[in-house]
């Protein structure tokens, strides 16, 4: 996700809309596995093209429909409720929300990728700029056995981790803190300060597989690029015994990409929900 | 899901063991939307087959190790919890069940089918005859937008579904009863008679997509070919107002198969647990 991206476009950029079109709210899902990320790019599948194209198929005007998209996932990260706008003119026959969101997932077939739901928003709806929450998943499996169900839906760790441990060092990372240390290098925000509202573990057992499944969920406004798997990559560090909680202090102090733990691969993480 | 074939079956096939061999259990997991079904079949990937041959590649002898399994499923059908049994003749390095687990494991990537556990099992121990008690999980997701992430791994039903009665339906079927209006024609038991331990609904809101995840849960030492979907189509009947709660009464009552709803489709339900 890069969420701060939209610092660097011009804060107009879709935001304005013309007379003749309605401003839509559209939420969607999707597996990340078939996609190169959420942003259009060339030679390469990606959600908002696929979405893009869908409308367009049905859209009866030459220029073509553009999502404006709250949080930019990257490749691999998966959406249960990610939130986009776009402007439409009138339609040659009068369609309801719920008639353009059956028509764009007609379209989308068979692609892992829904829209939930489409709904008429206010004029200066902005999907980025008007979110005042986020919740991101982060989906781990730890038990011997390779996964199958689970396969690309989470990260497979097969060693046991300390879970207790993990809750006391993501003590540290709540509040407001300069995260510079669980920023991505290529990460264009103006200013790494952020503030973490949430960061919880919660665990079920898996009892056939002697393993459990964690998972880390965390609100907040808005994430650096990367900071949600690098957050979920250093507390496995505390899981597995290598690092102690109060490292997780230290490594956010440091205000150094390289004090923190690695990045947790994309498969894991979910764009679970967005409040406006 | 065929629980009750064994029936038809020679009852020493796979109960026998010869001295040199140990017999092993076997907890699986897959999705079964890329298998035609557990059971071996010329032409076909099947769960069976994958496993054996996945075995078959690090097994020193000529024999083909054979797979017993406890409940059969049909093609689309998914396990979380699985479990057979094999008898395996000494490793040429010695192996424990956490190495064969794991070798197994190793062979069988990238389908969608693992190996949760391997244990040594006594001598007598059959996967299939043994079993007391079976979960399965049957999941529908009711909302009006079409399946992304979980596409293949559920029932979609896109109207609103009336739980309570369903709810209220399901209690007729528990207990001991002639199950005959909810059997598959081809189902090969000697008996049509079962005894229903459990069978609840647990719903969970989707609240982005205006729906509801409806699981049904049900339990019994076995069921007849196609009992749980026969029951889940008829329960939706009456989740649609089609149906009144009490005419799933008279359905299995009417003791004929064509007094019952319709065989709900086989991905949405889940092989939970087998309990020995």
């Amino acid at each position: 996700m890069n969420d701060v991206s939209a610092e660097c476009e011009n804060q107009n950029h879709g935001g304005q809309k013309s007379a003749d079109v309605t401003r839509y709210k559209i939420t969607i899902e999707y597996i990340g596995k078939e996609f190169a990320g959420w942003q259009r790019q060339p030679n390469v599948p990606s959600v908002q093209q696929s979405i893009e194209e869908a409308i367009a198929a049905f859209y009866s005007y030459d220029d073509p429909p553009q999502l404006y998209v709250a949080g930019r996932t990257d490749a691999g990260v998966h959406a249960t409720g990610q939130v986009a706008h776009i402007d439409l003119k009138p339609f040659t026959k009068l369609m309801s929300e719920f008639e353009i969101m059956k028509a764009i997932n007609a379209h989308l077939r068979p692609k892992p990728v829904a829209v939930l739901k489409v709904e008429i928003a206010d004029a200066d709806f902005h999907a980025r700029f008007h979110a005042v929450n986020k919740l991101y998943r982060y989906r781990i499996i730890q038990r011997p056995a390779a996964l199958g169900i689970e396969k690309g839906r989470a990260w497979h760790v097969k060693k046991p981790l300390d879970v207790q441990a993990m809750q006391q060092g993501a003590k540290y990372l709540l509040g407001h803190h300069d995260f510079t240390s669980f920023r991505d290098s290529q990460c264009q925000a103006r200013t790494p300060m952020r503030t973490l509202d949430r960061l919880d573990l919660v665990v079920t057992p898996l009892p056939y597989a002697d393993g459990q499944l964690i998972e880390v969920e965390t609100e907040g406004q808005s994430f650096l690029h990367h900071q949600v798997r690098n957050m979920v990559g250093t507390l496995v560090l505390v899981g597995e015994g290598k690092w102690k909680p109060e490292d997780v202090k230290t490594a956010l102090e440091a205000c150094d990409r390289k004090a923190a733990g690695p990045t947790a691969p994309p498969h894991g993480l979910y764009l679970e929900r967005i409040d406006y």
